[in-house]
């Protein structure tokens, strides 16, 4: 039997996948790189930084998942280098050689030439940010509780969000929610139901994956929790003191960036078929056209896809199926069988708008309101990995639906020190 | 009936509980102010920094626990100066007028004036440090299965705890099990099972405050975690590189700091009857000698009690009783009846050692092995604030008792930026 050393970069649910596909097959030795020593579950990000979950909540450690697998190896590390010529992947303390390679590194965010908002706007790709984002929101609040300055108190309770995409709309009902139940009997000084919440989008409607009826859905859901949508508006500047919006400048405490997609900066050492954004273009069986031994899947990946040839959205169902895709093929490789092109399985695409509101697309078919909500919650509980998440995030919810409460509203520093240096 | 303005500051066990004493009282507003928005269960610490838990499972956001009491504000600020002449406490940003004045700050962690060690060797008394013990705990595994040098390995595997009071015992102890059970199939290029784990006490016997047979019980359990109980043993150094323990330096990279209580710096502005930790000594009714109005309660006050006129330990239980004497006495006085003097009803004490193990002292009882971790497991879950809590607590126990998995296990970063400024 054929034997191969196979280096997977990244984690996330591309590489996850791929890894899982691998396990016990004698014939594979694998290593798997990631800068985190753990798995995300990025489509609930957006309720850690509204602190409806926690962290460890959506987060499992990459050791506990693949725990007793003898055929891969975890490595917490940062890939440096890519000599494609020598077959070597360089972390910034050691060498991987492989004889296949899957990038699977995800994409960043990315805030169009203007990397100095971010300090101002954190966008949501990881869990310091999410955090970081529930201590600036909740912040918030305790600022404007205590601030006499009627201007300043409204600065505080204005809340801005760039991007009408899933994350954005997630983002805005949450925050709604929180506005209007979870805090409304919390403080004395201040009405939390007054809060201004900003959803700007540049394009002519929110969800624009999404048909046009379940936009205008979502919109109404929105607006129903008191979520202004700007549609057609286009962010010029973000500073501390707030954020300009074409014309208006709206003072505002909390930005929250959720609109662009960058591509990883490992890209260009990768290939130099790019696409604008800088995904990395791959032939029909995901590899590189110039290097068959490589492979790039997931939000780092741009495949031209179906009779339009369009590319695949950045979707976890995409991820898996890449995944688990490329594995078999270099399997089947060891077996001297011929590669078969990637085919996607449709699995649709949902966003939830706070309690019992969702909108779903599935092959066609629309659902909106409790239907499409708890097919989200039962697709996202399903998917979760490990027994023991599913089942606590279950019960987490529950009480969240029921109580409208917020276990997780810690306003946590970064700075850990009791003394001064 | 007369009325008062009572300003409470700290909302730990002491605070909270003169606060909730005086919800819907009509006579009485309170103002809660506290550096923090939650309520900390600090004995359950160490189980976040060990990854048994999550932050938000032991931490509750105040505004939650006393929300709808609308004779209780909570301010969340820093006191910077009490005014006693004028009756104001000041913070960052506003001033509070009061009647009676009850501070319950708690305690700090002392180095010995070895501040310089904090870096190397963080202390267990915030949601932050008990992040970032574990954050350094976990990446010494990952720094050593990646590490080619055994010497180096060996650092990495050395874990030292210092401080034999149950802070260290049940830290120590708990990472005993880790590297016994939780991590034992994880890792392929070293075995957890090697890691050395020191428990450093300058005294003759851990655990001082519990009887010299529970003392030894509980050594004896330590070590069958693989534990090293070194007593008698002074810390004169701790750097980047290790810990000089007497004349023997231990080359480890995470060294954990659970050794001495200090005073708050607040204490000094307050009254120049300190104790030699710097706490302040109080009156048989918890007031300052030298002003009536003002309390020191829990961690902060130093009160001598009982015929051999001891101070009262610095205990959960011992906090909370104090809280609500001083809020009854107030309440009282209102109502023109005389002070009486604090009664303590002592609750015991108890620490436990991994699974199943624990040591318990009530009344002259004393308990070890499995009752006396029942135990220990019955009165922290009742203890826990709030139903939802005490609920997960007990879920995610039951849990790591029959897997030994532990879900919390992330290494967060501090900085949550992705590019650098």
């Amino acid at each position: 039997m054929k034997t191969a050393r196979v280096v997977i970069v990244g984690g996330g649910f591309a590489g996850l996948s791929a890894a899982k596909t691998f396990a016990h097959k004698p014939n594979v030795q694998v290593t798997l790189i990631d800068r985190r020593n753990y798995h995300l579950f990025q489509p609930l990000l957006y309720q850690v930084a509204t602190a409806g979950l926690s962290p460890a909540e959506i987060a499992y450690p990459l050791r506990s998942i693949l725990s007793g697998i003898t055929n891969i190896d975890i490595v917490m590390g940062e890939v440096k280098e890519i000599n494609q010529t020598d077959k070597i992947i360089k972390t910034e303390s050691n060498n991987y050689e492989y004889d296949y390679l899957i990038m699977a590194c995800g994409a960043t965010q990315s805030y169009f030439g203007n990397d100095q908002w971010e300090g101002n706007a954190p966008s949501l790709k990881t869990l310091e940010q999410a955090t970081e984002i529930r201590r600036r929101m909740y912040l918030s609040f305790e600022l404007a509780e205590k601030e006499a300055n009627v201007d300043l108190r409204k600065k505080y309770l204005t809340f801005v969000i760039v991007g009408g995409g899933p994350t954005g709309v997630e983002l805005a009902g949450a925050i709604g929610e929180i506005t209007r139940f979870t805090l409304s009997n919390d403080f004395h000084h201040i009405n939390p139901k007054h809060t201004r919440i900003i959803l700007v989008e540049a394009g002519s409607r929110i969800l624009p994956s999404f048909s046009p009826e379940l936009s205008s859905q979502s919109m109404r859901d929105l607006e129903a929790l008191g979520v202004q949508v700007w549609t057609d508006s286009k962010v010029t500047n973000i500073s501390e003191d707030g954020i300009q919006i074409g014309k208006e400048f709206i003072e505002a405490n909390t930005v929250v960036w959720a609109a662009g997609v960058g591509a990883n900066p490992l890209n260009k050492t990768i290939s130099s078929n790019l696409d604008r954004g800088g995904r990395v273009i791959v032939e029909p069986d995901l590899s590189l056209k110039e290097n068959p031994n490589i492979f790039i899947i997931g939000d780092q990946a741009h495949l031209k896809y179906g009779v339009d040839q369009t590319p695949l959205p950045g979707l976890a169902p995409v991820a898996m199926q890449q995944g688990r895709y490329v594995a078999r093929l270099i399997l089947n490789e060891l077996k001297d069988k011929p590669r078969k092109r990637f085919f996607y399985v449709d699995k649709g695409q949902m966003a939830t708008i706070g309690k019992s509101k969702a909108v779903a697309m599935f092959r066609g078919f629309e659902f909106k309101g409790f239907t499409a909500w708890v097919g989200w919650l039962i697709v996202h509980i399903y998917y979760l990995i490990g027994f023991k998440n599913r089942m606590f995030v279950l019960i987490q919810w529950s009480w969240t639906y029921w109580t409208f409460r917020r276990g997780a509203r810690l306003i946590v520093n970064k700075d850990w020190k009791s003394k001064k240096d």
